[in-house]
């Protein structure tokens, strides 16, 4: 998983180094890529190409477009009108270095740009290139991810029910991590049945991660999160531990893995980096 | 022209209707899509089908794409940590209305729901979409929109030459304007010839465009405008009129005028409707 890891940073690098662009755009919009994190969207997209035993490379576009659109989601959270996040991953924010209006034209550029990326593959038909846009469009746009945005930040001060609060985070986290997995199996050329399946595993590893999330901001370390815990608890956030209590959400969380391995294994594919990642994300201490 | 420009705004409309997204996040949309404007691109690039006499019915996903680019390059710029406007058209700013946090997630949002609208294009093959799709996010991207912007961000502050002033200005504003006339181009099934005739054509407009805000920056009327004149004198910024003066400079106004009508004269082409355009760049109070 490691060296797919590399692989992901390296194209990343590379994707952005070849854009005719200002050298500071170019900078800010590499800085966040940069970093770090643990890339489970790319390796998710990866993984899943591996589980049909095809060359990942053709891959390799999609894995950029969906890290560069988490990226760029990220760098808007964290701006003084949303969250007003001075660290992420340890570091300084993106518009802690280089300013509010260049984080703001950082994002632009990293959402415009992955679908670019898109549109330039090379090896993949102009029919399934506009499934995959429209698939990242619909799941990163308002109907997903800034849409899970908005509801998120206007269910704060209110409490949520629990299937408010998982329409939230399928909107605003589940939608990109179906995108990965889905993503590899259409460039796969995978059957409506199998891409169901996937779908419905993408399911359970999103909720997966987010009941992970909220347990670590009660449990984790903060060093190794790289920004302050709790923080949920101290703005009266509706989560999974604060609607289930801290023993059933851990086991709504080992129910999500274990349903999504049964769901992997009938699927017939050779899955075993995709359990991997399951277990990364439920055992996961950042 | 007025027909066609409602029949936009309509449509606009019924795109933004049709979401499944959080109601505030529609009405952010729509608010500024709402807030009027000269709709410049979209009417050019229905003009430039009328030009093919071909029916204008399948530009629309095309023309409200390129609007909701402009109008989400709008409300980014305009906030706080950007140009900090108030008022845009005579009417507060989008931030002003919904805050700063709304505000950047409806330019997002709109951004990532142009490329869903085109990739969702009915009776468009998949080879002209994907086409469409990559002209449109380098002409709005980190090479092209986004770009200018950066770059007219970091010259506010230098003295520009007028090679600097052009190219900022061909990224910032340009290249929108020329996506939606080729757009259209390519709709037609226009030859290569006639695209790049028309790519010319679009530069001329394009730089004619960028002249008249200049000068009505200096000789406009606030009312007509609907915000503040006089502010790239206060703010000591590059323009044609500082650069060439400003006879120099409207006799530049005039001079692409003329050519870009001397290129459309020769492409054969049905071009009444783009020639008004012209005009209406070049003699608009606002």
């Amino acid at each position: 998983m490691n060296v797919q890891k590399r692989v992901v940073e390296d194209e990343l690098e590379s994707t952005i180094h070849i854009l005719d662009a200002p050298k500071s755009l170019k900078e800010a919009m590499l800085y966040s890529l940069r970093a770090g994190g643990k890339r489970i969207r790319p390796l998710l997209m990866l993984a899943t190409m591996e589980a049909f035993q095809q060359d990942v490379q053709k891959g390799y576009p999609v894995a950029c477009a969906v890290e560069m659109i988490h990226t760029y989601s990220l760098i808007h959270d964290d701006l003084p009108s949303m969250d007003d996040d001075d660290l992420r991953r340890g570091m300084p924010t993106n518009h802690k270095v280089f300013g509010e209006a260049l984080a703001i034209l950082a994002g632009d550029g990293l959402l415009t740009y992955s679908f670019q990326v898109l549109s330039e593959m090379n090896g993949v038909s102009a029919s399934d290139k506009i499934r995959l846009i429209r698939y990242l469009a619909q799941s990163a746009g308002p109907e997903g991810m800034v849409g899970g945005q908005v509801a998120d930040i206007e269910g704060e001060d209110t409490s949520l029910s629990l299937e408010d609060l998982m329409s939230i985070h399928e909107n605003k986290t589940g939608r990109l991590l179906t995108f990965s997995v889905v993503s590899a199996a259409i460039l796969c050329g995978a059957s409506e049945q199998v891409i169901d399946e996937l779908e419905e595993f993408s399911k359970h590893i999103g909720l997966a991660f987010q009941i992970q999330d909220d347990i670590l901001d009660i449990e984790g370390s903060e060093e190794k999160i790289g920004k302050p815990v709790g923080s949920d608890e101290i703005n009266q956030k509706s989560t999974y531990p604060s609607l289930l209590g801290l023993e059933e959400a851990k086991a709504k969380l080992a129910e999500h893995s274990r349903l999504a391995k049964e769901i992997l294994a009938k699927t017939g594919l050779h899955t075993h980096l995709l359990m991997e990642i399951v277990d990364l994300i439920v055992k996961r201490d950042h």
